[in-house]
């Protein structure tokens, strides 16, 4: 058998840590919280098949032929105007680029800062996939500490001063993947100041800002950003089809031109025919009306999350209460090793993901994600009996 | 104005000669041979969007939902089929990766292999993205000379043992871009043994193979190769529809697996509702008369672009007779600077692309690509026209 030499960007074996446990959550006879989906039920399928079918009845050649790196400028329109009336940013044509994904400008974004043994500042916990993606590029992480109002501004000036070679500072402010915390506006305001202050680069990542179901809307660290050094990404992966892979980056000019070389290397442009369907749909259809009956969805599976915990979790349970997104974070103190809490849940058919791959650094024991937005009502309810009934278990030493 | 920090990945500026090149091509007064796009007008619009339509009707859930990052699994045992009815390369399921067109296989195989300062082989001349691609990760190249047979063995070998840190050979040997020429049984055959024989990796890129309209079909390098050592990738881009991004790679299963992980960093997986149209699109079409259609109408193209050649061009022209695909190469002797020659030729409203950035190495000075596929026929003749009396201007030194 042939052995193939891989270069030092390959992960090694046996490091997927997340899939094994999204592998073993699929056994169709565990509720699974573990993993981070929508909810499938509330897709626009009959809309968006109309949608679709105008765009081949008027785009329907443009569709199927290449198209330009950028995105499709009906599509590239909506997003700059979209940004303006949601986060209050102002963006020219220049300063947006569609991608396969927000994914993928994680990956773009790695491409054209990371060097080798530069340092990116993360939340911590903060999302997985993103300390995967830099890694590949060869990134040191340095965790920085949240609270209650997400990411602290006296904590990451500290890191800021103390690794002079940071380049990026990456950021989910709104509730948050995993915890589900949002930062304050006046951190978001600091932010800015501190990015432009130490000429590093804020990666603002927003997949969940939309889907709110309590409190009120924060603006985007991109409208207090008066020097290009905030870049702002977010995609229709919540409020429209995950499945069509169609995420957005808006920044400087500059960095688009340069990201667009890239992506043209990456994968020439985003598909088109899902470029021209979501524009389109957005014509046709009450955008707003949609995202609410999602945010009222997941407000009412949140509830009954939180209302699990407290009927059956064991005492000194910690969790957050977000105001939106999909996630929420919870602390079991007393436990020492939570992959090994995840395995005995496992025997009580109830899954959820380990905090441990959510830090950059040290993990915090005892602490793993919720999913509450892709299990209905009766699974919720079930499940989180289980779960209780697991982690009652386990507390107590059996 | 911010200075932004790029890494050092990003090429430089200015340094984007074929986008200049594009865009210089693009304004109408000018008949372009310089592009690289299909016909639109046999792109099948209405039996895609009858596809599109039954996948909203049958899979519409699953079509917007998150999907696997390998594909869809009816779309990648359609090419696990397809590549042993076309190629004779036989494949089981965990050998198919599906990418967002072959562009991003390119980028896989990059990442995943070369380290910086290894050596990538190449055709002289050979495609000009791969050279982008490679270029990011670092890779080192050499020129692997081609005589109207492909790549030849001889050089090749040579290359192998006077540069032992080579990883990867990429060959297009159906068709090539930019020359048209088609690597010959024995070739193909050898090159499997080389690869095996040196330990170094195969990149067979065939997005034109299926494109025939003269000669007989020779089968890939993939169906010698019994070692693992030849990747073999392939698209929908030049039969169906290149706006969808659908492409794939065939490789030893863990391979693909490592490729999956990066392209989990990269985007996820690819947009779910156009690789089940398209499986869709392959149950209930004839594709192969599709394919025989596009086929022909080059094949038209391409012999009253040879004509114009013989009708119009400077006595000594060099040109290949392609039997597929989409391009052919000219040489013209006595020209020291193609960029000049091109930019005479825009003074007569016609355009190809100069040969220059083909090349690893040294360019060969006079020679250009010529696209036959995107123009109808009297855009040919008049442009072919056009192109004669510019080059007989160059040639006779005005």
């Amino acid at each position: 058998m042939t052995q193939f030499k891989f270069s030092k960007r390959v992960p090694a074996d046996g490091t997927d840590a997340v899939g094994a446990i999204l592998k073993a959550a699929a056994d169709p006879q565990i509720i699974s919280f573990a993993g981070g989906l929508p909810a499938p039920e509330l897709f626009p399928v009959k809309e968006m098949k109309a949608a679709v079918d105008k765009v081949f009845a008027t785009h329907g050649q443009e569709a199927m032929q290449y198209g330009a790196a950028k995105g499709v400028t009906a599509l590239r329109e909506l997003i700059q105007h979209h940004v303006k009336e949601k986060e209050n940013v102002d963006a020219e044509l220049d300063n947006v680029l569609v991608t396969t994904g927000s994914e993928q400008v994680l990956d773009l974004v790695g491409k054209a800062f990371v060097n080798p043994g530069d340092t990116v500042l993360v939340e911590q916990p903060t999302y997985l996939c993103a300390l995967d993606v830099f890694k590949t590029y060869g990134a040191n992480f340095a965790g920085v500490e949240m609270d209650e109002q997400g990411m602290k501004m006296d904590a990451l000036e500290e890191a800021l001063k103390s690794r002079p070679n940071t380049k990026l500072v990456y950021t989910v402010p709104n509730f948050q993947n995993p915890t589900g915390r949002t930062m304050a506006l006046d951190r978001r305001q600091k932010l800015a100041e501190l990015a432009a202050k130490y000429d590093v680069y804020v990666l603002e990542d927003n997949p969940y800002g939309e889907i709110r179901f309590a409190g009120q809307h924060v603006p985007a660290v991109k409208s207090f950003d008066k020097t290009g050094h905030v870049f702002y990404m977010s995609t229709f992966s919540k409020t429209l089809a995950p499945g069509f892979r169609l995420g957005w980056l808006v920044a400087d000019a500059d960095v688009v031109n340069k990201l667009t070389v890239l992506k043209q290397s990456a994968d020439l442009h985003t598909d088109n025919l899902v470029q021209y369907a979501v524009a389109q749909f957005f014509a046709d259809n009450d955008v707003d009306a949609h995202v609410r009956e999602i945010s009222d969805l997941y407000g009412k599976r949140k509830q009954l999350m939180a209302d699990g915990i407290k009927q059956y979790f064991p005492a000194g349970v910690k969790y957050t209460d977000p105001e939106g997104g999909m996630f929420l974070w919870v602390e079991v103190p007393g436990v020492d090793d939570t992959v090994e809490l995840f395995k005995e849940c496992l025997k009580h058919n109830v899954a959820f993901v380990p905090g441990d791959p959510f830090f950059a650094g040290k993990p915090q024991p005892g602490a793993f994600r919720l999913n509450y937005s892709n299990a209905p009502e009766d699974k919720i309810k079930a499940g989180m009996k289980q779960l209780g009934e697991a982690l009652q278990d386990a507390v107590a030493g059996k």
